[in-house]
């Protein structure tokens, strides 16, 4: 029994990892229940027993997704949690280029608009997330905006950078990068990141 | 004969505006040319006719909308043409909540990495035309980011702006409120508008 939901919930996690790649790489209306079934080894009607629409796994594939980008971006700039850090971490051409494994937030920020509630509150809960974590890190600039409005805006902005940069890449590479590049650096500026360090 | 023409370019000019809007809508995936067609009154083999496939009609409704959104904001805000003006008129409530008459950058941004070159060289385009009208009002802040990455970390920033506000909206409206506001704000101060104006 206890082999037996084990096997169950390995079963979900695999489903919902499985979802939310294909959801990045394809978009939410462009890809089928039945074809994310198939990517994780179970039928349509096993899905539809687990999730009851596709809406309720879209919005638990974008918690799951969100908080593993935010947690790792954490880890891996845990020696050192700045804000240039942070930025660095996201706003790459390695992320730019992995929509399938980036964050979801980036790969469906325009199109959750459409979906229905449940994966707006998915994707209000992922942000919060993360600019919870940004907030963290931001020294205070005693300039116009509050911290968290600050971390708001960066947060959204980031999201920005990375879908303009993936949009206009297949046109224009170079373009691409300017955008990147771009974002990079006056996000850090925003963030106070000047002034943290000595200069 | 001239006539003639005139209808035709009439009738060209109705189908771009009309798949532009349901682009913005629906997603460029989420319809059909048949559907296009029918909402400006022309049949799927009219549609054909004039334009060689679904990502050249994409590709020039987005072209057209972002021309017309720099416009109306260009002339919006000829008697004061400021950076706080421009942020004015894109980051706000009227905006966000009309994805189907509003800037197409912000409707199709994540989904347009999923497009072909045509779609994606017509938002690179549309992109850099508002970079520029941003670059043309933007003070020199003597920081470290130039007015070039200024006026693109600010234009990216505004479309991530509100995406996220719209991305959230229907779980949390008060949530969404706050991030466009804070965008509003934090962009300002990027474009160095507290300094243009005495305080």
């Amino acid at each position: 029994m206890k082999v037996t939901k084990r096997r169950a919930a390995e079963n979900r996690s695999r489903l919902v990892r499985a979802a939310g790649k294909l959801f990045r790489q394809h978009g939410i209306d462009g890809i089928g229940v039945a074809d994310i079934g198939k990517a994780a080894g179970l039928t349509h009607g096993a899905v539809y027993a687990r999730f009851p629409s596709k809406q309720a796994l879209a919005a638990e594939a974008l918690s799951e997704g969100t908080k593993r980008t935010t947690e790792l971006m954490k880890s891996a700039c845990a020696a050192q949690p700045t804000i240039g850090a942070y930025l660095d971490f996201s706003l790459n051409k390695i992320h730019r280029d992995d929509i399938a494994g980036g964050c979801p937030l980036t790969a469906s920020g325009s199109e959750t608009a459409r979906q229905r509630k449940p994966v707006s509150r998915a994707f209000a809960e992922g942000f919060e997330n993360y600019v919870a974590a940004v907030q963290e890190v931001l020294a205070d600039n005693a300039d116009y905006a509050t911290t968290r409005e600050r971390a708001i805006a960066i947060a959204a902005a980031e999201i920005g950078t990375l879908i303009v940069s993936r949009a206009v890449m297949k046109a224009d590479l170079a373009y691409s990068n300017e955008i990147l590049a771009a974002g990079r650096r006056v996000l850090g500026e925003v963030g106070g990141e000047y002034r943290q360090t000595a200069h």
